[in-house]
């Protein structure tokens, strides 16, 4: 996963500190994985570019086991053109859903 | 607070559906005011423009009565200029404390 991001990537992930570049970036995802999440459904609700970088809206939602939603929330994603690649630069996101507790 | 976002300036709070518009946003940040929050401290970490549009990543600390930390985290702002003034026009943040519950 890190290596869809830029060099100096970073994940602004709820209820955590800024996560930073490749490695730190796939353990963060590895983590989410084991953590019970199996599928990943992703919307694009807006998407503009200018330049060399875009910023995309969008929703998301987060499947485990046997299809059960797990959370459902919206995200914010700096892209940024790397060695002629568009690459995830920046990476924010929370959930829709109630606060629990 | 609505006047200080675009036309169709969007907030991305947790635990909500986007909110859309000046007066939606302005009764949104009414209503935290309404729920004790008396000071915020935003501190930009990171700031890159390009045309129109620019991003900024950036730390928030949200104040109550006496000076107690209610929430402290991150948000990513997507400027744009309408009418030669840069307005905020997508608004996302997300806590950096543990999860409650």
């Amino acid at each position: 996963m890190g290596v869809l991001y830029t060099e100096n990537g970073q994940l602004l992930p709820p209820n955590s500190d800024i996560v930073t570049g490749h490695s730190a970036i796939s353990a963060f995802w590895q983590g989410a994985m084991d953590m019970g999440i199996k599928t990943a459904k992703l919307e694009t609700v807006e998407l503009e570019g200018q330049g060399d970088t875009a910023f995309e809206v969008g929703k998301y939602t987060l499947g485990g086991e046997g299809g059960k939603v797990i959370d459902s929330g919206k995200f914010i994603v700096v892209w940024r053109t790397e060695g002629e690649k568009w690459r995830l630069h920046r990476d924010i996101w929370n959930s829709s859903l109630p606060a629990p507790g």
